[in-house]
């Protein structure tokens, strides 16, 4: 037996982080539908963080690093670059705990997510995702100049250990849960999802899901290296990463089956189904692990109780309205 | 003092329908946003009866009054005439009841509601709303052919007390509103919801919305006897009664602060506002509560901790769009 490597996020990790954010963060209720248990053919069940604060689960991971902050870091703020969810979280967890925060969006985000992203009072720096401009250079740049901290979405111990507290509470409602899927971006969710169900239950099955345009951690899982791909054309813009980050790759690779991939339809599909029957606005990103399930992609899912996290809900209405329409 | 006349339902009823409904429905979320609250200047508590079993609160009242059927009733089987969500919930719980039951709707009902019926295994029956025949008698004519018990939307005291279980839920969950909003058709939600709620804190303060074109319980409180309406225009279809009950307009009379009025477009904002902030697909009609609450119509509002009902939602896709678009 080859000794796994020791991950950077440890179950406690995610048990102090719990504790740390408990006061900020809405626990997400799981919802059920017969309706689409029989067209799965499978117990589904949605953990629902479209409805945390935000709107998204990124509530979790920014209120546990923004917890951990010294009494001199408070001082100096906080700096985030994201393509929106991590943005308005970052944001709101700086004005709850009364910090400073600026972040760096790019100019073709969802309108919502910008605006909602300054109402929380944060400065808000835009570039230019297409033009070649590097967020990650923006927002270290920024961090140097005001001597503020660098919260990354996703490459971070205390962000991943963060999202896992998801997961805790997801096998509270629901603890015979034998597979868990979620969307899969850089990888923060997954991973901390991962460190999370498996220290509850050793025996749960992980899945994350990319867009086929945006497989980078599939292929990275694949090439057994990080493997950058280029910025992917998709809808799910809360999942347009081009590569994942050391310490999410290593847990992914120890923890989960692997990795699914659904196309921008799949998505449009699941995103209809959740709002006709089960009266939910999911973003596409959001819908990904239901859209994998939706179309058999989850290996040996039928008849077993599965969790599927439904990890956002921040799409434009006019958007919307589009995505659901015209599926043939 | 004058004495209140006797209501044909009581607390215990309402207690004793919770006892039996209970392994059929789901206890449904109660979900806040602090933007909502912000927006109504109030604490507002959404109880999402667009979760319950077929989509709305009505699977409350007839798993109620199916229940209560004797072993010679049960083998006959029911009929009911409805709009939509009273029938997919006849048909839901004489599925699981193990009864025949034949539906009456009205030919332009929402298809997906049509369908639905339909796919719970009930025979419906079509008619035309317009053109003047009679739901009622239709429906009685069946029931007498059959020798089938009908089963009415609002006007029967378990289909009532069915109702208003949601109140007992809502009330546990949050102990101290000081108002309670449920949209208004025939009234067996609200009457339901008021001796509920009423029961269990005799201060909390109930008011029903309808559509400005269907006013019928408004005008038959005013007029201190039930007054019909012409079929009101509407995109509550829903909401489309011309007159209470005597049952509920006693109830009504008795328990309530009284009825608020709100416009098509008021609907439609309420219901672009709750997809955008609170993720949440609700009807035309499931949404009024929360219209009369936005635009400012419920009496004593600010500051309060006000409950809502979200009643159901169930609308086609095509038709969601349509409404929470081009609002101005």
């Amino acid at each position: 037996m080859i000794a796994s490597p020791s991950l950077s996020v440890t179950f406690g990790d995610v048990q102090a982080a719990r504790d740390r954010i408990l006061p900020y963060i809405h626990r997400t209720p799981v919802l059920t539908s017969r309706l689409i248990d029989e067209q799965a053919g499978a117990r589904v069940f949605f953990k629902c963080e479209i409805f945390q604060k935000v709107g998204a689960f990124k509530a979790r991971g920014a209120f546990s690093r923004l917890t951990l902050l010294s009494p001199k870091e408070r001082s100096r703020g906080v700096v985030a670059f994201s393509s929106g969810n991590h943005a308005q979280a970052v944001a709101l967890a700086a004005r709850e705990l009364s910090l400073r925060a600026t972040i760096v969006m790019p100019t073709d985000a969802p309108a919502s997510k910008i605006a909602a992203t300054r109402g929380y009072g944060a400065q808000v720096v835009l570039y230019d995702r297409i033009g070649g401009e590097s967020r990650e250079e923006i927002g270290r740049r920024i961090a140097e100049e005001e001597g503020a901290v660098l919260v990354p979405p996703f490459d971070d111990d205390a962000v991943i250990a963060g999202q896992g507290t998801l997961a805790l509470e997801f096998l509270e409602d629901v603890p015979d849960l034998e597979i868990v899927v979620t969307p899969c971006s850089g990888g923060g969710l997954l991973s901390g999802t991962a460190v999370a169900a498996k220290g509850v239950n050793p025996e749960i099955r992980l899945w994350g899901v990319e867009p086929e345009a945006g497989d980078d951690m599939k292929r990275s899982l694949e090439a057994g290296r990080i493997i950058e791909v280029p910025l992917p054309a998709t809808i799910a813009d809360a999942l347009q990463t081009t590569r994942p980050a050391e310490r999410t790759f290593a847990i992914v690779r120890a923890l989960t089956e692997g990795i699914l991939t659904v196309s921008d339809l799949e998505l449009q599909r699941a995103m209809a189904l959740l709002a006709s029957r089960m009266k939910l606005v999911v973003e596409p990103g959001g819908a990904a692990a239901f859209a994998a399930l939706l179309h058999g992609k989850v290996p040996d899912a039928a008849g077993r109780r599965i969790g599927i996290v439904l990890s956002g809900g921040n799409v434009d209405p006019e958007r919307f309205r589009t995505l659901i329409s015209d599926l043939g």
